[in-house]
């Protein structure tokens, strides 16, 4: 089947993508975007359906090869195909190289619940993450060390955010997240019987010191302000990390892979 | 005194501003810019004195405090002064929020024997880092983990790049760097007696098995190739992190950090 053309930037899909850039929209809709080959893919071999599939030949790079192969297995899935011109998918397109393909997938909303749980749970808890960039990294943080998964506490940048979806690299279509409030989280944790550990520049046990074996979650702060008073008060155990250099050499996302890997070495 | 004012976008200072984000121009000058309160501040107090500050007080965000500090800082260490007018400010910053300070720096060039070497070294080496940010992120990594300096090999992106710059938060001016070919690299670890361990998916050791204490340099490869065989045949010992997910979790930046802080435990 042919797909429709769209020429017009006046088209309403065209204006309704670019407004899915923005959290609000994307809220109402339910939707978020996800653009170019590797991320379409990986959605579709996770299972992840996209809606709508808006491609433009003229902008495909001509190397990384199976556009046709994509949308036929989008369209299979149940999506939508537009074709775009080239003036239309330069408006929609959020990359600065595009590559001529962009989805629309439905959002979905995991609960504490919905996580899959090994014998010996290994989480991952984040408190009200503000920058995508670093979101993204930190699911991609979590799918290698291998974590049960991902709670993200008080959302500041949604985990649709176009740029914590680019920023993420496929990962946020096989990491298994859940969105909760801290209290609820810190219940559920008690409940299952894990541990939690705060990440924190004002404990005094270094993180290679703590057991980070057994059933355990390592818990995140934000950018900005780190860890709220709640979290740090009632955390089963606080570490942080030796810093050698200036104060703010470590960010969020790059003292997470550290804390990360080290239950990684204890584990294994 | 009362600063020069610059008002047209015509100025051949404002040309040259905008030529000294790409490299030819850049090198051809040997100076470089930097960007923002935050890291002028680091560069003069590390002794890093600018050639020429460029200010807007119409940009000053009028929080962050002491810019008249700053200038009057960066004059006492012999920097010509200009106020720019607020578009001309505009043309010339390079961040999405300028803070109207913009400094230009005498670029520095340390060879491997610039490096001060503690009794026992702790190295980092990277080859052909692309990306910017990458190289930025792995200052600060390398800063916070204390390490005695970072060797370049074989530069992709330049140190002057402003993004690494940017991304560097300021370490750039705080950890040691050498910028060096390969061959002379490994001559020079070797007369120095200094360990290398290369990090490689390829290794069957993992880098938490790997005795990282003693005197060690960590090298790691880009983004797009890993390490050159030549790194890969004659480094003393190869190793490897453990992966849990995607292939492509991880970037060359996130497997630095990994590995260096498993050094520090090591050393620690």
């Amino acid at each position: 089947m042919e797909p429709e053309v769209i020429t017009s930037l006046q088209n309403p899909r065209v204006k309704q993508l670019v407004k899915l850039r923005d959290r609000r929209p994307r809220d109402q809709a339910g939707q978020f975007l996800v653009e170019g080959f590797r991320q379409i893919r990986r959605a579709l071999d996770k299972g992840y359906a996209p809606v709508e599939l808006y491609v433009c030949p003229e902008w495909y790079p001509g190397e990384q090869g199976n556009e046709a192969g994509l949308i036929a297995d989008a369209q299979a899935a149940g999506a939508r195909v537009f074709e775009l011109s080239k003036s239309a998918f330069a408006k929609v397109a959020y990359r600065e190289r595009p590559d001529g393909l962009l989805a629309v997938l439905p959002q979905w909303q995991n609960g504490l619940d919905d996580l899959p749980l090994s014998p010996t749970p290994f989480l991952l808890v984040v408190e009200a993450i503000e920058k995508p960039g670093n979101l993204g990294t930190i699911l991609r943080s979590a799918d290698a060390a291998g974590v049960d998964g991902l709670i993200v506490c008080d959302p500041v940048t949604d985990l649709f955010n176009p740029n914590v979806v680019r920023a993420s690299t496929g990962v946020l279509f096989s990491v298994p997240v859940a969105i909760a409030e801290s209290d609820a989280v810190r219940a559920w944790l008690q409940a299952k019987g894990i541990r939690s550990v705060a990440t924190t520049p004002s404990a005094t046990q270094l993180h290679t010191d703590a057991d980070l074996t057994g059933s355990m979650a390592i818990v995140m702060g934000s950018e900005q302000y780190g860890l709220s008073d709640d979290w740090l008060r009632e955390a089963d155990d606080r570490v942080r990390i030796p810093m050698a250099g200036q104060a703010d050499s470590l960010n969020v996302a790059m003292a997470t892979i550290i804390t990360l890997f080290e239950a990684v070495r204890q584990r294994n």
